[in-house]
């Protein structure tokens, strides 16, 4: 073993003490939330088979799959066929079962969809799960974009009533609010009324392309996007009818109104426009105003198996993407070998809604959940003192903690201070004599000589 | 996208809602426990760079490692070099940096090492850390062995005193008391005991090999340990020397008694026998007896990185393997550039303990943070009716429902039973126009006709 600078993976990150405080209170606010609402718990494995993940992301989402080494290759009989296979990956992505038959999940709605199909037999429909967990993707690392990341995902299978999509908004709604993110944008939009579109402008059957496209307006403005039509083959014609589209102005109510004249010869694209109108309607009557809810045409979402409502979260005031994405997906089952189930699903993007905390400084006062007292001593006698009444202050389900060796007072203090613990008991001999100990208040510095039994009292 | 017949890769599981909230209850009670006992949580990435992992586990568990494909190597320009590359890892265990060189970890304590070292400026010594996450083993799966499961482990590092030992074997009694695992055996011994009789014995330096062979010891019977260590070439005067001490019989005193004179002649082995006689006497001043802890010397550990202490847990009537373990590892930094920072801990296998507490009917009466009061209705009417209640039912704080399509009320109370749901608010016409709901509970059978203020009084 040679010495090693240890590094991490680029993308990844460690979370210390502090850093998991602040997670720990994103975590657990939309856990709260979500079981509010009648969400229960799911896991999946961090590994799936691959075949059960390729195909579902689109072609730029399957090249970001990170795949894992089949173990113990080097004990295979059939070299020959591994090399062989191994030449093949190298001409397009490896994908061969004897190197590599599993993979990191790329997100958590593909996994959940693989569970409710293995399990359909014992699951109670319409199912509302959670679930959060990390998820990896082989993108490039840059600000609010990590190789490894935590979603928060809660989807309802089994039911295509609109009234789900209207409680995903109120479930969006409520978390910002708790977390004290005020200033979002929830837009909606209907892949049918993305579908619609296709077909108004001459490209019916285009969608997927169309939605890439779309996707990336706020990245590449509506010039790029027009030239990667360009290349996918839309013609000018078509790019003359979408323009005017792009650019329509005014509130969601009238947006709506424009795009039920423009798609009125489109009986999907008007099917769209209805949805989103129903959606609204529940959303109002589950007492949230309509400006809750922003329509926006242009929002696509690049992911493949929607087929609905997509919604899109950004926070307003942060460059940093979306911080919450879902949609309606009718199909995704269908893959799997169950057809006929519909789902609905929103997903919160933990280490994005981290950094907007961060930089708009929401994280209340910080409070690790540390100890609550530190005893310290002089000498072997001291801590031999000590140690019965460390048991009885955890016995009373107080935080403590002796310190571990002889060491000088100041350093025991040093220590107190950096974990934030809010008293030490200074043991020495005068405190055995008396059968007590100093409490000292790390924060207002005020001291007192109590017994154990006082001090539980106190601390309590 | 053809239609596939999904399944989950081997050795890893889906946890459902009912498993979820078992495991959340141990997951809770081991947290509880550690903060309780002044260790702070820690989160490091799923993976690490393999240079990180390799060398720290010794050959056998360097074997286990997942290791993760580079992605987009059909994109390198150095193909020759690749599978020149991928043709020698046929021959050994596939290490080269080009084609893979982020692997899963492995376990929490190497990470843990290399957190401390990379961030040994801001920490504050010694430093108490806990972490709860799932590890990744190319194990052969079997009963209570799995491809990923979940450690918690909790380390104190930066300080050798013996307390830390003393207080890990508070921590685990402690934890056990609370899961109500009554029966179990706590087994403590000593690297340096070890490495002492490999002196006793004429083996001086063939430490890695004799616990390699002692560790198999409950799995192989003492034969297969013999055979093990001659085929090392332990020689026989050797073995017959080793004998008697495997065959030690008493108590814990009285063996570390009968070592003390077998080991007189090794500095190292008086050591061991001095640090655990000191570990007692600490764990006794804590308040535990001394049947709280066995003295073992046949515990070896596999793990190649232990110098001091070593812990094992078993629980006793169910044949399952050891549910936690742990030990004092002075030199793990060392091998990162930081030497001279010893280090304890104790691991708690939590899928093991799942099962165990499975087998011996120990979780607590089932109850799923489900939904208190599903709102079931007739019609539309019904549901624009319920809506706003909804929302002031979860205002409350109350986690609540609503069905979310018209169906039969039958359907709806069987959605209601299966997920344990406590009331259920039924929504007619009657109701309607009385400005109530009729709330049943589901369990009593009990129906009352309510205004949503009368629900939120009795349902909070």
């Amino acid at each position: 073993m040679s010495t090693q600078k240890p590094s991490i993976p680029k993308g990844t990150r460690d979370f210390g003490p502090e850093k998991m405080a602040k997670r720990n209170y994103i975590f657990s606010t939309i856990k709260e939330v979500f079981t509010r609402f009648g969400f229960l718990p799911l896991e999946t494995p961090s590994m799936e088979n691959i075949s059960v993940l390729t195909g579902k992301y689109g072609d730029e989402g399957d090249q970001l799959i990170f795949k894992i080494l089949n173990s113990r290759l080097y004990e295979a009989k059939n070299k020959e066929e591994l090399k062989a296979e191994f030449d093949k990956g190298l001409e397009k992505n490896i994908n061969s079962d004897i190197l590599t038959e599993k993979a990191l999940r790329y997100d958590l709605t593909v996994p959940f969809a693989r569970y409710v199909v293995m399990n359909r037999n014992e699951i109670t429909f319409p199912f509302k799960r959670y679930q959060i967990q990390p998820v990896w993707r082989a993108d490039r690392p840059q600000k609010g974009r990590y190789r490894e990341f935590y979603q928060c995902d809660a989807d309802i299978v089994g039911t295509d009533s609109l009234l789900c999509e209207a409680e995903i908004v109120l479930m969006v709604h409520e978390v910002f609010k708790k977390l004290k993110i005020e200033n979002f944008a929830l837009k909606i939009n209907n892949r049918k009324i993305l579908s619609g579109i296709t077909e108004i402008i001459g490209k019916p059957g285009c969608e997927t392309d169309f939605c890439v496209a779309i996707d990336k307006l706020d990245k590449i403005g509506i010039e790029g996007v027009l030239k990667e039509l360009r290349e996918k083959d839309f013609d000018e014609k078509s790019i003359e009818l979408l323009l005017p589209i792009l650019h329509l102005q005014g509130d969601s109510k009238e947006k709506l109104e424009a795009m039920k004249e423009i798609l009125a010869s489109s009986a999907t694209g008007l099917k769209g426009i209805e949805e989103i109108n129903a959606v609204l309607e529940k959303v109002g009557l589950l007492g949230l105003t309509t400006s809750s809810l922003e329509f926006d045409l242009t929002l696509a979402r690049g992911l493949s198996y929607y087929t609905g409502a997509i919604f899109e979260v950004k926070a307003i005031g942060v460059q940093i993407g979306s911080i919450s994405g879902g949609g309606r997906y009718d199909n995704l089952t269908g893959v799997f070998g169950l057809p006929g189930v519909s789902g609905v699903g929103i997903s919160f993007g933990v280490d994005r809604i981290y950094d907007v905390m961060e930089e708009l400084n929401l994280f209340p006062e910080e409070h690790l959940d540390s100890t609550k007292i530190l005893l310290c001593y002089f000498d072997e006698k001291g801590q031999q003192f000590g140690l019965p009444l460390l048991t009885k202050l955890r016995a009373a389900c107080i935080n403590s903690e002796i310190y571990p060796d002889v060491a000088k007072i100041k350093k025991q203090l040093d220590y107190a201070n950096k974990k934030q613990v809010t008293y030490v008991g200074i043991i020495g001999d005068e405190e055995i004599k008396a059968g007590k100990v100093a409490v000292k208040n790390m924060v207002s510095g005020e001291q007192e000589s109590l017994t154990i039994d006082e001090i539980i009292a106190k601390l309590k």
